[in-house]
């Protein structure tokens, strides 16, 4: 009699098992973060070509407001820039992009350069089809910087993760290069 | 002897198995994606009334920097406008809009039109209280783009989702029409 | 015999059980929602101090476009304003910051004072190190209103929540004081 109820007990908890196991692989339809270690990851290079009036051919920038500052400080507070630039998987400006980014920065602070960026990376290649939305602060002082990847489409469904910057190269006002270190540590 | 200690056992594993139950019942409280089916669903349409200096009665749109855009390209790169949209469950402009759409957009390509919206739907009905809060890239040659909801607020607290753009009409450059339909994957 | 079956039995069930609950450990590396209960909570006042043309010193904030606004409206729609903002503990002015808000605002009613917000927080203390993103709108006639953090970085990496804005104090055009309830319920 007791050797049936046990079995019986073994059998009701192998039904609750049953309930819970599907809740817990139903769950896992998302891929959730494991240590810090991203589900995907991108080291694309941003190159941004200021507009400067006569070179429309190459140019992939221009300023939308205050091309000198606003007068706060010497660092160009609030100078604005729309962009649609190139993202090459290599530093050559040259190289085949496979993805554009396209957004805007402004200049934000009196006491050196710093910017504020907000941006979409779009991708339509056979590789990627789909975008990455991008927003945060880039403190130019620092040697490496991270914005937040605020979500996706596309190949990108959802997504989150973090974009880090590196700067690799200024040349005065009209060019510069960003390392675009992107890890997505949410994926679907 | 071997009985009750099997019934132990299951005794063990009964008390193991709510700990991992109530854990998984916590995790609960956050619906997750199931095959990209949405928990929540919404399709309304964004009329853009621009402001042309004397319709300050129908219009809820201006543009805040560069009318004409900034020269790069003849697609108004750079044009800025600043948007408190009607948004209606129907085409028709004069329906009682849901919700208004409060944000910015700005062209930024030189070989087509294409814009970046960053905004929020601002819900106050005896539906809906709350916000939503979408940002990306508008490719207005394709179809359909995706464009990410990247938070919400009151009803819709910490959703996230893709707002599908459809342009449903433009009449000349002071007003068009798109359908957005604003599917939620991450719901509380 | 039977009895020896029903150990077996038990003997399954306690690995199948060991399956599931490293599963669900592993989801746990993610902190879920717990009924709405934050997981990290921030209660700071944003000090937004205009740029006059003679008192860079004090200013944090200039206009970068619009100071009148667009005409849309006696309420500066469409006037646009960068920041880089102390962020304190308490209300006063001169506290030593904690955060700095670096990002823009721009109006966007015409019947009322309504603003739009983007902007990153900025930590570099002892205690913190990172930044949040935030968006949303500013409805500035509600006691209280919703914005979205939608991402971090650092010591706030991959959070997600909510900020409050409560109106603290307004001094004419030239300064306000908002505090900013922030609310974290996805933390990692």
């Amino acid at each position: 009699m007791k050797r049936v109820a046990a079995q019986e007990y073994s059998g009701i908890l192998f039904l609750f098992l049953l309930v819970i196991s599907s809740y817990v692989l139903g769950a896992q339809s998302k891929k959730v973060i494991s240590s810090k270690k991203p589900c995907k990851r991108l080291v694309l290079y941003y190159h941004d070509t200021m507009f400067t009036g006569n070179n429309a051919g190459n140019a992939t920038a221009a300023t939308i407001a205050n091309p000198n500052g606003t007068g706060l400080g010497p660092f160009k507070f609030g100078k604005t820039v729309v962009f649609d630039d190139p993202m090459t998987p290599d530093k050559h400006f040259r190289s085949p992009p496979v993805a554009r980014a396209q957004g805007f920065y402004f200049y934000d602070m009196k006491t050196t350069y710093n910017a504020w960026f907000a941006y979409s990376l779009v991708f339509n290649s056979t590789k990627y089809k789909g975008t990455l939305n991008i927003m945060g602060a880039d403190m130019m002082d620092e040697a490496t910087r991270d914005l937040s990847v605020v979500g996706g489409t596309g190949d990108f469904f959802m997504t989150r993760g973090i974009a880090t910057f590196r700067t690799d190269e200024v040349e005065g006002a009209d060019y510069f290069r960003v390392e675009m270190d992107i890890k997505l540590y949410e994926c679907y």
